[in-house]
């Protein structure tokens, strides 16, 4: 992980946050890290604000979980009064699944009917994958150069993002995603990106893996937030089903309105009016922090899978989660959130632009390469130079000089040199507004 | 699925549940089962009683979940709680998930020290194989005939009681699980079980799949819950570690005090002062419901894979589900349930073991070969001879005359002709009381 505390190293902590850091790394261990060169210890947060025992207020410009905000009242309530109720099992008939189930259904197009509940993004992806796989006898599957889909074996092995460690399968097929930066526009990108897509199907095939299909992030999240030209998923998607396969719709970041939309997936439909992935997977946001993931398909896939492979996981769609992702759904209605983030995240992107334009105008700061945006997914990505060369170094900087401000976001990309912005839902204009100054400063101060 | 609904059959349900039926068929499709042949419709829980819309109490002798009893006011209180305050992931540094880790590694024997939390039992195999394999460079694992690990695409692999539509890998080696009915006594079962062991060990390493370990339920739970000669799986273990590899204690069914020990496994080391398995799987009843999942291993296993593969879980170790967490470790030794769960678990293995020689005194009812119990894990294997030969339909018809009577069990076993008797641990003299007239009337009425 780029940005993360280095084990055992100094920090300016308290010296309570320092002694449970010690104790930390002594109960979990080498497999956990923490966010930023300087940790944070906190211990209460409120719609996009996280306080540590200091009483700072840290302004979370990067948490997709709590997509309707740090401890959501609504959410509170319809957990704490389930849980006084009845928290079961999908095995029982009980109303609430069915009921959600409905409702979370009723928001994608045809043939997309049906759902299957999950407790993590990573079992909902490792899901996907058997069904794909299954459908297919084949394992071969194509994904992107710097994806990341999850933490199951099968979801680590199509997550280049985790780096050498953990080596891909010669089943998983890579394809760079299109480069916006230093490629030759949108038209070529697109073209090279197709071209990669037909040529990974006819590698699987020739070396014997078969192929089940493609799995990627509505928004291409960890290769760096890819949004352009617009429609080049769903022509990707269509290369896919003519040789056999599905398209999996990863929509574990970008679903439920955080591109302003429900789906990151209808950025590509727009112009393909009756068409859709074969099966989308939800997460993090889904139930504001409870454990809850989906897969959503058709009839006839589910059938195809369920009449020979059951599947029951004893704590996916159960009540209690069930009401948080009720009460989810209930909130991003009534605050009408995807039309919030729309509105928010057009202020950060102008904004954050005009401060790059100013920057290279004056000559100061880190050179930004580009600023991308859709609803309240944004990115910044640094260049050391005016063809686009990666800097890595300058976006780890930014990182840690927007914490030592109190503004928490984090930095991936396929070169690791792109400032992932990916706050709540419920971030406000006053939010913007200190995001924005604080992102003067902190490029100012280097 | 045993005893599940058959789709679209005739039900005697109400009309308002007939139509849940239908409508849940619609939306969830094909991969759902549904438990009996005549479904449960379910609205409200309380302890080890849940109720139906028409306000019917029926016994929950099946449920490990709810641990600490359905709708447990000090879960709830906490949860609720929790939510209101701050509910996120492990990249922050935060209190509760340490002092919870610390409290929890206390309860095992050195040197298991450290903890990885995700949210499902499935998540938590998937991992600890990860750990396994990733420390042999090898896939090569043993698991019983009839094991049920989990629904990941790893878990699923080593899942052979998901039965024709999940085959399994090469690289999966299957030993039978020591038959007290039909063996030729316990010690001949163990020589026979550890001669299955070094035989699949030579074989993975013959074929070239190379060994990373043996992956348990301690009680063997879908094997039909096999128990003796209690010590079997630590002298199983030390061929295992012999041969390079890790033993993995699934303790997901027998965790967390059901057997009257906190872990199913020291069972099997009460005779082994100073031996432990390697990595230790919990999940189920862990946090009472809200999904929460861990592995427990030794520092030294932990640093050789987390130095090398990172492992994030968003929602593991997260901070509701460890509010419900340290609740159920709360109640657990408020309400001294692990005592209460030998004390009553003796009352019904005593009741049930009465009830079978009454039945064969009499020649009436179906032949039961034996009943097993551990605590408050029973189980009741039918057979339709004296030879011990399985008799699945009068397991099923036993657990479809239970339900009938409001009494809540499964099925399961190798032949699934046995039995599963598994309530939360609050079930009480009084809920054993009925379960056993129940028991008695539903054997008579065959």
């Amino acid at each position: 992980m780029v940005n993360a505390y280095a084990s055992g190293a100094p920090t300016a902590l308290p010296p309570e946050s320092q002694e449970l850091l010690r104790r930390r790394e002594r109960v979990l261990g080498s497999p956990y890290r923490l966010f930023y060169r300087e940790p944070v210890h906190l211990v209460r947060g409120s719609g996009a604000h996280l306080f540590d025992a200091q009483g700072n207020d840290y302004l979370d410009a990067y948490n997709n979980v709590p997509a309707v905000g740090h401890a959501n009242p609504r959410v509170q309530a319809a957990v704490g009064e389930q849980l006084g109720v009845l928290n079961t099992h999908t095995r029982y008939l009980t109303d609430d699944v069915v009921d959600y189930a409905e409702r979370l259904t009723g928001l994608f197009p045809a043939p997309l009917s049906q759902a299957i509940f999950a407790c993590t993004g990573s079992e909902a992806v490792d899901l996907a994958l058997r069904i794909a796989r299954h459908r297919a006898s084949a394992p071969g599957v194509i994904v992107t150069r710097n994806a990341y889909h999850g933490t199951t074996t099968a979801a680590a092995e199509i997550s280049p993002s985790l780096g050498d460690g953990n080596p891909l399968p010669p089943y998983v097929a890579l394809v760079d995603a299109p480069d916006s930066v230093r490629g030759a526009g949108p038209e070529a990108a697109e073209r090279e990106f197709l071209a990669q897509i037909s040529a990974a199907i006819e590698r699987l095939t020739a070396r014997g893996f078969g192929f089940a299909g493609m799995i990627v992030d509505s928004v291409l999240s960890s290769d760096g937030l890819r949004l352009e030209p617009a429609g080049f998923l769903t022509r990707a998607a269509r290369l896919v089903r003519a040789a056999g396969g599905l398209t999996i719709a990863d929509e574990v970041q970008p679903g439920f309105g955080r591109t302003g939309s429900w789906w990151g997936f209808q950025r590509h439909t727009a112009d393909a009016p009756g068409f859709a992935p074969d099966l989308v997977v939800l997460g993090k946001p889904m139930g504001n922090g409870v454990p809850i993931s989906a897969v959503i398909g058709s009839a006839e896939i589910f059938e195809a899978f369920g009449s020979e492979v059951r599947y029951f996981n004893t704590f996916g769609g159960s009540a209690a989660s069930i009401a948080a992702a009720g009460a989810v759904l209930d909130e991003i209605a009534e605050r009408r959130l995807l039309e919030h983030a729309a509105r928010v995240g057009s202020i950060l992107l102008s904004g954050l632009r005009d401060l790059a334009a100013d920057s290279e105008r004056r000559g100061r700061g880190p050179r930004i390469a580009e600023v991308r945006g859709a609803g309240l997914f944004l990115s910044v990505e640094y260049a050391s130079d005016a063809d686009g060369t990666p800097d890595p170094e300058a976006a780890v900087r930014m990182v840690d000089a927007l914490r030592e401000r109190r503004i928490l976001v984090s930095a991936s990309g396929t070169h690791e040199n792109v400032l992932k912005i990916r706050p709540p839902l419920v971030f406000d204009d006053a939010d913007a507004a200190r995001f924005l100054d604080g992102f003067a400063e902190a490029s100012a101060a280097r």
